[in-house]
């Protein structure tokens, strides 16, 4: 696959990864042991009585599964996907136990950078799909991006 | 600790988070394996190359590592931190092996909630410091909060 520069994105395009992520109850609880050892994300039992109704994954989680398939997807920026930061991050529902993840991203905005010639910054919405096509994560967020050398 | 409702938090308050996480090498590249594996994530060697210019952890794990402190701090909420979303989050420097790291947050804002009588929304900026105390992440996120029964 061919590595993108910033001339190579515009404003409007699609990504879509190419794999999927099925959250077992295991990798809930493991991650949660390390992160985010709350009750309702380590045990059904307790979550059931928890405003979540059950067991679900910490948001960090889901934030580090869809990094993993926007590493494995098509958005292949030249030197790698590298975040500034991000203005929006919202979780719409939780991730259960079973749930089978995707994401797509579309560019949202491109700039030169002022201060470096030699990349720029492109905006990008990341949104994380169940198998429903539901959304259990969106994100807006800066990447930096290398100018092809001239 | 006692448990904390909406009506016992308020604009200006600073908690700080009483444990540190000393972040290794093999903490980096653990993380980096599962949810982030690109080169300067991995191998120190090529990370000198990229523009991190040296072994770096994925911001996802700072962020991860960012719960952990938080959860483990001082700010018990009633029922747990559950986070709807954040407005911002930015990594100002990469996170390295061998730093050293602690949070504070400080709450901006609360309300109540317009559709659920029971609760309240309260917004937080949560900055993870190093051992420079520089900051390596900064977050502003809304916390669903209860309120205290009546």
């Amino acid at each position: 696959m061919k590595a993108l520069y910033l001339e190579d994105l515009q404003a409007g395009q699609v990504f879509r990864g190419s794999t999927r992520i099925k959250v077992t109850v295991e990798d809930i609880v493991r991650f949660a042991r390390e992160y985010d050892p709350q009750p309702f994300h380590l045990d059904d039992k307790t979550a059931k009585e928890s405003i979540f109704g059950g067991l679900a994954a910490s948001g960090w989680h889901t934030a580090a599964m869809t990094m993993r398939l926007l590493v494995d997807g098509d958005c292949r920026i030249a030197g790698g996907l590298i975040g500034l930061g991000f203005e929006e991050m919202r979780w719409p529902r939780p991730v259960r136990p079973g749930d089978e993840l995707r994401v797509q991203s579309e560019i949202l905005e491109k700039r030169e950078s002022k201060s470096k010639q030699d990349q720029g910054l492109v905006k990008m919405r990341n949104s994380t799909f169940n198998q429903h096509d539901e959304p259990v994560q969106v994100s807006v967020g800066t990447l930096i991006v290398p100018r092809r050398g001239r």
